[in-house]
């Protein structure tokens, strides 16, 4: 099986409740950019895939960052004069703002008060906060209970610990037939949150599962790393490899029940145009975002020093569905049928990726006889041609060995799967040579007369 | 006579009805891709216009197609029990699929049945069909007359010939006083159909005509050949002299009454401009399309092989109105004055193209003083400036050797003929010299700002 | 201070005011291309700014043209039979066409007509005429005016000389501290017109003085030229130096309170950029135009020869609001508000141009990290950025050494002011530098992906 043929083989129903079964599996653990809860993530999904797990430890400079000390938490709670816990880390990881420093003390409310975040306009809902770099303390909880808490003393505890340790993170690499990588990249560093974060592990894990019962025209590169300091310690570590990544994707929220986004990498790439041809012909709605240097670890990526071809498929962007970062961010708002959906596009996208060719007709002068080949209608004077044939009428226009198999489509307007197909009737009839691809050559993409 | 002047002194009705006359006298002959119908049609075109006839021997190699054998057919009928012609080729040759194969013998219905080509939404029209390259035989009819053959014997005569003969493609060429070739072409091997072929058979000669008795910057090559197969065998026949073309419209349905349509080159071309600028300054409705691999002949010129800057100005394009390849596509479908509006265009066109020069200023610094040389208005301070004068402007503005009038048309909005108007006028009071063209120079033309 | 603080540091109702009193100290001197109205003008301008006066002999060739003799005027009157002045240069100096030559003598009105403008539309305005370069005369006058004239004879009296003399222009030449010139240029030959002429001619005054208490960037050079010839002779004269020009605008028709209008450089330009990001980013309406060859001296700067980086940016461009050539353009056209605001503008684009720069990230690979250094929120988890906190990381991601922050500012859809504060505390804290700019570097201006 080709990395082609997964798109139509693959039962997407059946994925997406295999996806959901491991959000779920995986949807208490504590993680965080450091840690025991991180670890056991991926301890898990080594499971699932070959997985190159590797540990960076603290103080290791990468770039501009340090990595910080392991963050580890046994316990968290606060408890009032009775001894109730009014706020429980066993209840909800999301209670306590991360890297939250030790502490162990009583204190008035009033003292309390600046360490406890809200949001009052989701009064039921926990926030996700963190402190990575700077050493404080807070716990996160609903703003309704916030205001049921009386005045008086309390307890405050957080049972963790910050110490020199190291940050994990894990890689999959299926090597490839041909020179070329394909970067897929998702972040393992957010705690009890689905569509931010398991939605996209998930359809890493899946996607990496499928890759490696194929053969494959790309090396994949499938990454599990803490965002940004996660990113920025892979990259460290693959400097030299780097000029060979011809495609990436930033995978995450993409288990929500919204239409798919797309954000274009920082310099415009083959992999935005695969993206946008495939959303093109889902017939669904879809949105087309340019790139901004906001976002997840296409940050990273596509900075100046990198700037590789990375861009980002999700259904609703971060932050742009109310339940982001927030205990709202739960089971229920990921469905299997969303991540079936999402694992669907990424399988069409990586077709056009593996499938994209450059030829040359081997009869480029006047247009070869397609009907004494059987390639054609034989009965002549019909008004239309349907698609399969338009798309041959294409592929063999524009067998220039200048235009690929993705420019045919954009210019002609058809799905890349036609197009892919009339290409491989065509050459089968030694009708067209694949054009020799002696390093990149730039796609003449905007030339749709 | 310059070619530019022939849209001004000709009369559009009176050629409008000349065309037509000329379809009328065309229209009962039974075109094919070879056969005396098409050698008669060539004759009568001799008649009008100096034409070399070439004939290509049944069996030549055209690339990748072989010259067929010649079809001539001298009668075809399906005769029922009773003796009587209930299909009968002497009616209309469109009764017959083209290149039907001899035939005499019995058969009932339900033998002759899978032969039997109608149009069931039209039930009164007569469809068009051809198997040029395929052993086969049939006959096109009404669906209503169809639908009234009762079951029981009938005899089946097609009296037609395949042999070894040829194919007839005719040329008109007129030289031109300077390098550089327009291609102007369109196809004769239809029968009975008028806009769709005999309406560009009949500009065609019209074009030739009217060219024949101008001074000609370009020479003009008009070609009457059988659709694909002709087109090669040309562009087989005339490969060294290709890279002359500097522009080149295949002509093809222009006597409907539909607005234009105007289908660009594969490459994109100064053609493609000039009839943009041409539709835009008519003020009636048009319609620009991109390039397609699929159509007439503009396929095989446009092939990657040849790449020729070839568009195609049309009325309704083929396949969009509902007579296309029937017996309705007939001579109430062409009209006197769409065939005139249609020359009308085309003589826009060619003055364009013939016209179309790079200037470089002699007074490149600053404006020079119009007002002295008379070519002013005299009197200052008045707020607008007459399209005229704006076109003097626009010319000096762009005299800088790299801007074509046509740029200069397009990117100050006005007529060509305005804008070329003016530059004559700056040329004879010595404000402007031609730019040397050494080779053919990349026109900015995007650089509206 | 910096020119980029003028736009925060200016009280531009003050200005505004300002700038309407001087309009109203010039606006009864008739000036003309030449002449002692003109003389005067430049002197009262010296007053304000340090001027170089310039006198260009009559006779003098600049380039196709000449410098036509000096004129002035004394008095010029039409009386009646009973002796009273009917039309009279000492009411309006609109009255008299500008360069009539001198006369003596007594006509009837039929002999006289042919030399009256008015404007039949507007019956109590004066229309504004010239014949700067043909021999005439002529008086302008209300329409009403001109349907009370009897039958019956007049004296006609235009007491003007042409003579020998002299075009006078001036240039305030303020240096900057490196290599580049910015060219700001308005038309100083109308008689009393207020929007069409004074509001430029005060605008430029404005800014020669508010930049000539600035640190400057760019060397800048404010002309007050005779329309065309003046600019012309500026031009002549300033040859060797034109290269040097970066950005350049035309100053005109400042005044009045239609909404802001820019016409675009013939061949594009930052200044259109830096125009456009502007006035996108006031939330007030604008419009932008294409470059045309009609208009004020754009035309002489961006004529083939020399096709400056010259825009004009005006409030209602010349001849589209009803008032231009007529006395109607009068003092109550133009009021300090509207002349404030497009002094704030013009103040805004002169920043942009002054304050941009291509810089060099130091930590090219990745982000640096911002919370470190205390440039970002501490408490991560928040869906948004602030703009200030975008601008930082747009800044880092395009600091390439090929973006200019015009690029970052148009790619990012942020204000200028906001990438500049941007880079400005980046720089300060040793994550920027600024990259050598070895001549002008092509701005890559749409590589919006």
């Amino acid at each position: 099986m080709r990395v082609a043929d997964l798109g139509r083989s693959v039962d997407l129903a059946e994925a997406g409740r295999e996806m959901h079964a491991l959000i779920e599996e995986l949807y208490p653990l504590c993680r965080s950019i450091t840690g025991a809860g991180l670890r056991t993530t991926l301890a898990r999904l080594a499971e699932e895939v070959p997985l190159a797990r590797h540990e960076v430890p603290t103080g290791t400079r990468v770039y501009d960052w340090t990595v910080p000390r392991e963050w580890n938490v046994r316990d968290a709670w606060v408890k009032n004069a009775r001894g109730e816990r009014v706020i429980d880390f066993q209840r909800s990881n999301l209670h306590l703002v991360q890297y939250s420093v030790p502490l162990h003390r009583r204190m008035s409310l009033a003292e309390l008060r600046p360490h406890l975040y809200t949001l009052p306009d989701r009064p039921a809902w926990i926030p996700h906060r963190t402190s990575y770099y700077e050493e404080s303390w807070g716990f996160c909880l609903e703003h309704a209970r916030l205001a049921e808490l009386s005045e008086g003393e309390y307890e405050v505890c957080i049972d963790s610990t910050l110490t020199q340790g190291s940050l994990s993170y894990a890689e999959c690499v299926l090597p490839g037939d041909t020179p070329g990588d394909v970067l897929l990249s998702c972040h393992v560093c957010h705690p009890s949150l689905c569509n931010d974060n398991l939605s996209g592990i998930a359809l890493c894990a899946q996607l990496a599962k499928l890759l490696g019962g194929c053969a494959r025209r790309f090396t994949y590169r499938v990454l599990f790393v803490p965002g940004t300091i996660g990113a920025l310690a892979w990259l460290s570590r693959n400097e030299p490899d780097l000029a060979a990544i011809r495609h990436g994707l930033v995978v995450a929220c993409v288990g929500d029940p919204g239409k798919p986004h797309y954000k274009r990498s920082r310099r415009g790439a083959d992999v935005d145009r695969a993206v946008e041809l495939v959303l093109r012909h889902t017939g669904e709605p879809y949105e087309i975002r340019p790139f901004s240097p906001y976002g997840y670890d296409e940050r990273q990526y596509c900075s100046p020093g990198f700037d590789l071809p990375v861009g980002s498929l999700t259904r609703t962007p971060h932050g742009e569905f109310p339940e982001y970062h927030t205990s709202a961010d739960d089971l229920s708002l990921v469905t299997p049928e969303a991540l079936g959906a999402s694992l669907g596009l990424y399988l069409e996208v990586l077709a056009v990726l593996e499938e994209d060719r450059r030829y040359r007709g081997t009869n480029p002068k006047g247009e070869p006889q397609l009907g004494r080949r059987g390639l054609y209608g034989a009965l002549g004077g019909l008004p239309r041609r349907a698609d399969a044939e338009m798309a041959m009428l294409w592929v063999l226009n524009l067998a220039d060995g200048r235009h690929s198999l993705l420019d045919v489509a954009e210019r002609a307007g058809l799905d890349f799967r036609i197009v892919r197909e009339a290409a491989t009737l065509l050459s089968d009839h030694g009708l067209l040579e694949e054009a020799a691809v002696d390093g990149p050559v730039d796609s003449p993409s905007r030339d749709r007369s």
